[in-house]
């Protein structure tokens, strides 16, 4: 933390701000310049509330430095980190780009296995799908939950398809991680804290979504939360941000990517269905998301997409996937990468 | 619902599109003219998942008509709701406004009376404090927990004040039931449905606040889950937006409170420390929600900002608050109202 | 500015950005930390582009202290710019607040007259309306040019109200400075430099508005512009920024206000007709505005909104404009103020 | 245009708004529902501002129906437009990809000449390089003029390569077009309407960025106007927009290029360097958008990055550009296309 001192401010000033710091167990490094005070303060950023040096008498500005994040830094571990959904699949690292695929929510037995079927000829490797499902109106459909979860594990059980599921609630964490390989943690609770602790305390892999308005840095703030209790299978899903355009539903920010790549060791996956809310720009976003170095993908595929209880609008039907799997498969090649 | 078809549009599309509206319960009004055909949809949107519409044949967009809540909304109750705070404290309605005061965060038992003092003596009506915190970092001070919500109890005790405290988890409804006379719902949590199903089960008046990047729209969508599950006892909080603007924390957006007014019948307080984040833009931004319409606010005040250990930078000092209070009475008056 | 070496940054790097900076004429302040090096380094922001700071090896964040505008700051000037819009009517300073109206865009010479009377009777103390307009659509109307110049001139014959109108090219200095008196310079050319030179270059006064997605340092650095061309009478207009909420047109942000305050002493108008985009959302945030501590507001008033050519649902009709001005006086009046 | 009625609309308040439309010259659909009564109102939007209707008694919501663009729809033209740079570069259509490279500003006669060599050498077909540059400090570096226009043309002449560079100012257009092969209008200029319609004037290829917070609409109505003056040349480039993350300078909102290329059928050029601001992300976004399906890239290139006079700090080093441009042959290829 740098403080940078008003011009007029007094010995007195600058002494009370070194103490204060000290109190605290900041290191201190003094620069007296012609104009200007500055005070470097090093140490532990969570041992104060660092806002509060701002109010101290002849304070110009508080500095900080960037990345209060730790364990998922890419300076703490140097290292790609490898997540096993399962004994096969795996994401991270350099060359295999995963997709993982489904339709939005679980909406009965014979759809969720017509379903899987389609991921798993088109190449997916792992199955998605919402047994509880978080929607902004209380009048439309919610999920089957267990019951859901229960089709998703058949579904599984025909295809070996790993399977990613979101958590809504500590209480069903018991429950979700009874059946789920993945537990997907939905970018509205992205800063649901006790959520993050809870899933901290497993050792299955955490599929974290960025929410809508979320910096990359409060991303990683909240991998942390879970990494520091425990868990370091922790995947991070950039799904589109909230800004003006109002052409697609989200902006999906494909700069998240070599953006996390540099700060963070951590898998990187993109869901264009969620990013752009349209079918049709899925498959160009899709191919971008690898060029820029995505390590897997989120593709909402529906057998019926208009027959879908949520999201049909951004899901892909069976032969629009397929197709897409082939174009996704030239453009991993050309990075160097494989589908 | 309107659905506007391509100029190119079929009979057929147009048929297809109309069947599969009856399908679902719509009733159908047909507007064939010379460009385009219309077709417009009347019943309950959340019978399907409107957007899956836009994917049939021939239809080049669909219009949702605004207003997808019913109970809180000024059509469905055109009288202003008032929520009692305690047996003498209400808010909503022409005449009072409320202030609501306090800490961040409880911080200790003696910083807690001291603070409820403050609160009391400068004219506030109910006392704010958080018990448990959510902090974007988890090495951030995390709350005092049950320990917390004991020391509010005691300085209702001694003040007689009604405590507003934030409730994070859906484990601990009952625990912060058990002491809150209202319970906080926080910006990060607003989109918690979970969390909001279990508060709506209660009969506590709920204060829930406006997500950092929510539109009024999904506010009020939050609140109508609280609502229809039987708690009408829902005040809502305009605590500031994330815009690309970084000199103030966040943006308070007082445009909020005409239209929140317009659109429901629920009581609108304002949070200027939030939404600032500045202690010296409390004062002018106080002053304007009144002025704008607001029926409350909620201030930060610490005896000892320097000190404190979350968001310092934002408390007011007590002769600060004290001569605050004194400028919202006139305020107040010059709008017809009274603090 | 302080460079922040990288915790592996080598001596030789370290003296590589020492040397850099002072080729650059910047004075140095050198801090070795135990775990970093951190480079101060004073002097002209203007003599080198910063950014280029970053690229040198061993660097690990370059911070910019704010405020890199001059003339227009409250430390180059610690007491309020007033500005004199007519011999009778000033901006600026602690009492008096200007109430500016009139329609969006000059219509005709009775309609002006119209709308002239109308302001006068209802208070209001200058005139605006535009001649030249920027209109996103080519198609719409775009202004009567010096026909509508004219108009306004003469109404201003007629009731003595000075007028304010926009200025949008650099060929047409001359024709709007004959005939206005005060040149607006709207929210799309705040960034106009070329536009701001010239007018820089003028005595008359000013008005400019801050852009749809700029920040209030933005804003300044345009002012800054104007100042340093030699024009010192610049009056602000906070106007509304574009967010992601869609209910209103933009986001009035009423936090620029204090904002403005804090950082220069240029007065500071608010125009809640563009800023909200809905007339009955126009009084609430115009007396929020007074409130918080606005020098001025900018009205749109019209004769007869449902006929106007441009923004009519915005506009006030005579008889809530009158209303309002009563109302505007109790809130100015209980800050201290009147209208 | 849909105009939805109040559920509790008279009839004499749809006549009213029905005859309005009227005589406004729009053709009328009335469709009286159960609940509510829905006008279509079919003709040319530009013939009355429609958001006066919303004030109308009566009258619930207005709709517009998008794309109010006409010339530069897909609509339209569906072929892809095609704009030649020079006789031997043109831009649009399924095959080759264009790379316009060069520095941010033209600095000298050595520094150009020798930049345009780098751009030819890896592959290059048009260089770039401003010679007026809109600052947003007065006092940062505000380009050489007519002077650096010499050194562009200059450049051209010893490599072949067709220039594209930035005009500010109406009363520069005769200037600045005797020079540049293609005409660039900034992103702080995309609705400086009055230099739009100059260059609509003009046979010579614009290449139109878009703005900072311009939603795409905005940016296909500023393309517009230049096609309604006549010229036809235009190349649309996104090159990031204004959200609240902050770890990049802007969002380069690759989305844009899959809905531009739905919408419109001009040419797409995504500009990376000045979309994220930081020259380690600018290869993952450029592959990004050409695998998105983007006609063009934009980047900037400096034979000594940390010398530059202006965003060295996004500029690539040669080598850097070199590898960059067999990386995107590499990509290019495998969505069927070349560089």
């Amino acid at each position: 933390m740098i403080i940078i001192m008003r011009k007029d401010a007094t010995d007195a000033q600058i002494n009370n701000v070194v103490e204060k710091l000290k109190l605290h167990g900041f290191g201190i490094h003094l620069s007296k310049g012609v104009e200007r005070t500055v005070v470097g303060a090093i140490g532990d950023k969570s041992l104060i509330e660092l806002a509060t040096i701002e109010m101290l008498p002849g304070v110009y500005e508080v500095v900080h430095i960037r990345k209060p994040f730790k364990l998922v830094s890419r300076e703490f571990n140097p290292d790609d980190t490898v997540v096993n959904l399962s004994k096969s699949v795996a994401i991270g690292g350099r060359e295999k780009i995963v997709v993982i695929a489904g339709p939005c929510s679980v909406e009965g037995e014979k759809e969720m296995l017509e379903a899987a079927e389609v991921v798993k000829a088109g190449g997916g490797v792992a199955l998605r799908g919402g047994a509880f499902k978080p929607r902004s109106s209380p009048y439309s459909f919610q999920g089957l939950g267990e019951e859901g979860l229960k089709y998703l594990a058949e579904a599984r059980k025909k295809t070996g398809l790993p399977i990613v599921t979101e958590l809504l609630d500590t209480r069903d964490v018991g429950l979700v991680a009874k059946y789920a390989d993945v537990i997907q943690i939905g970018a509205r609770n992205m800063q649901n804290f006790e959520l993050l602790k809870e899933v901290g305390k497993l050792k299955k892999p955490v599929l974290l979504k960025r929410g809508l308005s979320s910096t990359i840095e409060e991303l990683l703030m909240s991998a942390e939360y879970i990494l520091s209790e425990g868990n370091r299978n922790v995947i991070l899903c950039e799904r589109g941000i909230r800004t003006f355009e109002t052409y697609t539903r989200n902006t999906l920010d494909l700069n998240a990517i070599p953006v996390i790549k540099k700060l963070s060791h951590l898998p990187v996956v993109v869901d264009p269905s969620h990013g752009t809310g349209k079918w049709d720009l899925v498959g160009p976003m899709a191919k971008a998301a690898i060029a820029a170095g995505a390590d897997g993908l989120m593709l909402e595929v529906h057998p019926k997409p208009d027959e879908a209880l949520s999201d049909g609008s951004q899901s892909l039907k069976p032969e629009v996937f397929n197709q897409l799997m082939r174009e996704l498969k030239a453009v991993a090649q050309a990075v160097g990468r494989e589908v």
